[in-house]
């Protein structure tokens, strides 16, 4: 069976989460209904990062396979076509034919996130639901310094959801830098993969450091007591984007 | 009686344009609702640019007067939480005092807009409603050669709605720059003020130089004729955005 990859981009805002379900709307859902609606094929997608209700993407990746060989290019816009018909807020970037045995999940060497705080006292109009807006002054650089005690390979604990599914908690955390322009800040986290709410629990904890309430040393105890209870407030889900993701070939 | 000075974040979607107006939404009208939800007094907002209908603002500016004296921060800060309870896209950046002379409009010395298009096959997922999407290859740099035959001072009539209220079609446009990031294409103009619906004719004809349809000299003609029906096609709303507005003091 011809198998396709395809790079997707959505604003997360409508969505459940990537992962379809039952009675709920979802990227995974609303992506497999416009492919049903163009060739008439029930297909499941495997996404390479299940992101939360709310999480946006600018680079996902899925891949599905097809009874039929539909040509790549027509596979991106007879489903972007469905999906504009349906008012979905999901957009297919680009469709390839891969071998059988790429796998968007499995075959991921890298994840890369964007999470955007607006530092400013006023709400936020245009980049509503895009970004965390924080008024008190935080200290980018200071975040970012604290954020260094938690890049490799670590028991992630502190910072995993209760829900998180992964079998173990250690995780090799490859970047996690802040930066600062003007009013945004950016943290830019990597990994070969993450636990469930993990970049949303380093962002909140972060959060407490440039805000003056934490140190550095007081992220790396949290880090180290493999405590759920020990971290910060986990960052809400309209700031953070999955940016891309890296395969070997 | 005090005057205040504010800048102005919005999204413009969901309004019928900055102007007030008696059975439509407006951005103006919005602002001075939650100004009177604060302190109970009506006033009338005086706006740097009447922006249309769908055209957003990162530097709006405006001025208005109030009986009472407010500290600067309270006005911004009330007005930002009574605009909040409406649910409106509107977020009120810094209030200040300012002299009685300053006029949000006619003190202006120079405004500036962006124009954002997309340049590439996929519908706008993230973006949507915030940028012209074209799937057709577009040269930037042909269009940014051709955008400099409109700098200087001409008759614009041209790129002038036919529903400009301006008594003459002279303007001097400082500023018309063309640069691609990627598949993103950013214009920005510049000028002490701008006829109705100049700044998306003039992308809209620059838009026809990039397919390739038209050289610069068709745009130079196109000013010459001094025609509206010269103009290229009006680009979409969406694409434009207020950034800034200078004044003297």
């Amino acid at each position: 069976m011809p198998r396709y990859r395809i790079d997707i981009e959505y604003d997360g805002a409508a969505y459940a989460g990537w992962q379809r379900q039952a009675d709920q709307p979802s990227v995974q859902g609303a992506i497999e209904k416009a492919i049903a609606g163009f060739c008439a094929e029930e297909v499941s997608l495997r996404g390479a990062g299940r992101t939360d209700a709310g999480v946006h993407a600018l680079g996902q990746v899925a891949h599905f396979d097809l009874g039929k060989d539909w040509p790549a290019d027509t596979v991106r816009d007879a489903t972007n076509a469905h999906l504009a018909m349906a008012g979905e807020t999901v957009s297919i970037l680009s469709a390839m034919s891969v071998p059988d045995d790429f796998d968007a999940r499995f075959s991921a060497i890298a994840r890369h996130y964007r999470y955007l705080i607006v530092n400013r006292r006023a709400p936020l109009a245009l980049d509503r639901g895009k970004a965390w807006q924080i008024a008190r002054a935080l200290d980018a650089a200071a975040m970012h310094d604290a954020g260094q005690r938690l890049v490799g390979r670590h028991d992630f604990t502190t910072f995993r959801s209760i829900h998180c599914q992964a079998k173990s908690p250690e995780k090799t955390l490859d970047r996690l830098d802040v930066t600062r322009d003007g009013e945004r800040i950016e943290i830019r986290a990597s990994a070969r993969s993450f636990l469930h709410n993990q970049v949303r629990s380093m962002v909140g904890t972060l959060k407490r450091v440039g805000e003056g309430a934490w140190t550095a040393d007081d992220v790396e105890a949290a880090l180290e007591a493999r405590d759920r209870k020990a971290c910060g407030p986990v960052a809400p889900p309209g700031g953070l984007c999955l940016m891309q993701v890296d395969y070997r070939y």
